[in-house]
């Protein structure tokens, strides 16, 4: 088969290799759409991921749609043709995390295009990757490709929004106005969040955020932020859900947060300790709360799709065939211009 | 009546004063026991409590057994003669906060023996002290004054807990063995959080805990603590209860924290930022909630006690009759021996 | 003033009498717009609500939009003036449930327009009414008089959402296609439930569901509805709201739920016991949760209206001066065409 | 091997079978200790149980301590020879109501010893059982095998307890003296119930229920029940456990419980309808929700019976070798003095 195959910092390849087979328990997929997410273009840039670095050249994605090649031993669905989107994410199923519900927490995980295991674990930028078949969802018919291939970050968002607890009904700030930003500020809102803001140092996506679901977008540099923020809110946000990565915003959070309120950590930060107002945060009961990847909520992000209360396919800003990954990572670096770049393995 | 009067840093001075007069709403006691809080010993220390500085000389104390003495207009109960102990944080009522049940963040509360109001509000190291109505809670003769002079601190334990949201069956660490971290333990343990561990640098009050109610008792300094704690939680506590104040105990929290696990700060950590490891937190979802006072808990916190289910009286290290508040004040301040001081202003 | 008063079974009279006069903490207001609810209804038809018997004459009316005419002693806020609705349910503020945030369960609540005390609480259908300064919700301009006097069913909806939990991406059924049960479907929607089916035995009702905010609208009559709602959910609704106050509607509601899933209570179902498959609720693990009027949502409620996430204009279908409330009464008896009826007590 | 074999209604006869072989992912246990359950009496008072009708003769017992004698292909955890417990219910892992951790729930599931698979499968009253290595907890030295083959049933206790939200400083009653009522009541102690109250119409079962945990024990049928709780709670309990399974206690609950009150049916009730107040429920706010075996709760139940925190050796009212299993049987018919019989297969 065909593969884009990572060999080191900026280099990846589009070359032959072997195809994968199902074992007991697995499926093969014929991969048709995949997306880039920040990580691959980690990976792309410095040719590991922090503490992840590859011990031999592997296949990056984990964003996609595909169909149902074959199926490996004891398997039964869903059946060969099915076309799907796939939790990347592959938990074991059997430990306390996993048995109590919180299978993004479990220590065995395997995930697929990533160098956290050795040796790393091939992912989707290839025309064929096998996966456990519990870890595909099926698509309907409303969910082309296109979107059939966000359903991974939007689960991490739909994860972020529900690590938030309830967020209807409440004063909800979103900071970072990248993909993952955007589809939280989306999502916040279709759970009844009002108003949604978001707040973005970089004036298009700003502008972006109206477009596409805030009801009103801030200039975190902005002189007087707190005053501004307490006129719109009284006391501060209830909820703000930090998907910047940048730390002075975690920072900020606290400032901007109201009494008794909850700050949700989405974006990586790097490795350094982060000064933060613990004594603040005791006095007024503030909540500040990780989260990683996602839950169980494939089939929560497909049906939300499905239902058109989301507008997802504003998020495509590229699109380029298989043999021309290398020029997709390249714009899916431009992060000013760029939201979500797609690689189209199998056109339809 | 006779009150003892702060007038300054290590100025308290029993004298004559007017007694106060119940308002409408609100009932006079006759004070019976009190004890001394680590916040009174900061402004016996330093004449004042951080940003709360007094305008005239004012009384402290807020943990305390009364009896009611006289009724304010419009008051039919507690009668006469009741004798109560008191939530000293008259929460508004009516705000948002007070409506949703987290009274403990009311931004209009009024605090017994603190300057956080101007002028100051008047507290228990006195004859006589009003209250409103709602604030007394009845104790029964199970609970003698000693022991309903605790229900304050015993409130801020309880409160925490609860924070930390179920700890039945959970491995809890509790950090400081001060009065507070002895009833966090000891609630924790009423709660059935199993084991139970307490840390302190303190081996006089590590010995105090095994006492009191912990399983164990660690030495937060010592090397190879993780390793420890690894191999009595196998990945760590479900629940760690901050209760020391110092800023590098929160900072091992994070270290000895279960991914998916929960940091409750209570302990008052000095306006300063403390650094974080935010991304750890977000990659392991590990909560950071602030515990400040109590909400509505102080019923369930004379029900455990009189129950039987705690052992309080050891808490109990010192016993001065109000002419000497001076005395007891200062025994307060010996923070190696002294526990729990308190203040015998009317003899049973 | 002018008031519609009751005077027995189908004998309002609007009648001159004494206006009231706010005390202390109350505040005067003169009414712009009232709705009739439900209960209005009732008190109408019969002269009594099942135990609740007027000793007296008295004015129906607790949903309105109104401006403030005159402040109680020791009120400050909201000014002369300002435009508010009313939460209608004065609780205590002080008992347990009040502090622990359920006021709606409080046992001293005192409630607009109603014989639930002795004598009766007069209501809003009269030029002025007098209510405690807190009762008292600002309306943006957004809102206006009509939409004012929705906010109080608006929060019954919302609170029984509120209720069963997060909905947002849950297959949700809402029984019962009268105003409650719109305006439930309507804030399920709002708040990320895929899909929102309603159901009533009324053809004309499931349309107005789909027009309104239901993705779906089924008969509960129908034969095989299990199977129906099998194929469209898999095994069961995660989450159903039974707003019909019908019997055989909450017990049909235990066959259409998914194991751990929650059924909520809103409708008011009349004293005699209901027979329910008790092992089966043990079996699946199903909560069966009552949901009676709101807790602190009307701010909460305005915000959301006031957003434009829902659309509440259809729900009005009459409107009358204060001069024709009987005739409005009577039109509100039109369970089949009639959904919210109005009265306007001052013309704009 | 030999086994405890049920041929039909009251007849149990042990006998040579084939000993199982532990498939991929399996393990072989060699069994010590297993209880008698109520739902074992049942297959032996009728042979079947309810819908669960065995289409040939098979081995009860789902409670017990074993050690591990054999491993599948893949396992490597629990090693040969570690003592266990077990959870006799086996998930499938992958199924929604898995990943969501609530495993209890899931379709799938496989019981030992009992026919709700076909054919049934074979349980712990033999020499051998296979489990899936999941199933295995590993009993510390302090669990001797008596208590070891007491988890499943606190399991069923503990995951009651949980299913009424927080217990700690609540008026809870435990409706049923049986063993998971004497459990549930221990278990709610341990968690910082406070008070404790026990109903049972046996006077015998009230007498042990004070020996054992409760702090009162009431007789439900006493006239005037409703005002001793009134003077003992105010409005009510908290919290009502109903471990009876008698209909008339699941309605008398609704006389008992406090407006906001949950009650957690445990017992089995027969497949009729019970006549329930759904009037009073929604305006009260009561929930009534269904606790179903457990979820991931018995590493807990290890912990917390390992502690010493809860006294269990006095449940233990009988103890037969394998080869009077029929004996064990019937004493374990005798609900008046029999608690828990329990059959030793291996001598230590």
């Amino acid at each position: 088969m065909l593969a884009a195959m990572l060999h080191g910092a900026r280099d990846i390849r589009v070359e032959s290799c072997a195809q994968p087979k199902p074992g007991p328990g697995m499926v093969l997929l014929r991969v048709r759409r995949a997306g880039i997410c920040g990580s691959d273009s980690h990976y792309f840039a410095r040719g590991d991921c922090g503490p992840f670095v590859p011990t031999r050249p592997f296949i990056l994605g984990h964003e996609f749609t595909a169909n149902v090649a074959a199926l490996g031993e004891g398997v039964t669905a869903p059946v060969v043709g099915t076309r799907v989107t796939v939790n990347p994410a592959r938990a074991c199923g059997f430990c306390s995390y996993c048995s109590s519900g919180r299978r993004n927490l479990c220590r065995k995980t395997i995930m697929l295009g990533s160098a956290s295991t050795k040796p790393p674990t091939d992912g989707a930028f290839a025309e064929y990757v096998t996966v456990r078949a519990d870890q595909c969802h099926v698509l309907p018919a409303e969910l082309d490709d296109t979107i059939g291939a966000m359903m991974e970050p939007l689960a991490v968002a739909l994860h972020a929004v529900k690590r938030a607890g309830a967020v209807s009904g409440k004063h909800v700030l979103v900071m970072g106005g990248g993909p993952i930003g955007l589809l939280t500020a989306m999502t916040a809102r279709a759970f009844g969040a009002v108003p949604v803001v978001l707040s973005d140092i970089v004036p298009a996506r700003r502008k972006l955020a109206l477009d596409f679901s805030a009801d009103l977008a801030l200039d975190p540099a902005v002189k007087h932020l707190s005053e501004q923020v307490s006129s719109l809110t009284g006391d501060g946000f209830d909820v703000i859900l930090e998907a910047s990565g940048a730390r002075p915003a975690l920072r900020q959070a606290f400032d901007l947060i109201r009494p008794g309120g909850t700050i949700v950590q989405i974006g990586t930060l790097g490795v350094e300790d982060v000064p933060l107002p613990a004594n603040h945060l005791m006095l007024r009961e503030i909540q500040l709360v990780g989260s990683f990847r996602y839950g169980n909520v494939f089939d929560e992000a497909i049906r939300l799709a499905a239902s058109g209360r989301l507008n997802l396919r504003p998020l495509l800003t590229g699109l380029f065939p298989l043999a021309q990954t290398l020029d997709a990572m390249k714009q899916a670096d431009d992060k000013t211009n760029a939201l979500k770049v797609q690689i189209e393995v199998t056109a339809p």
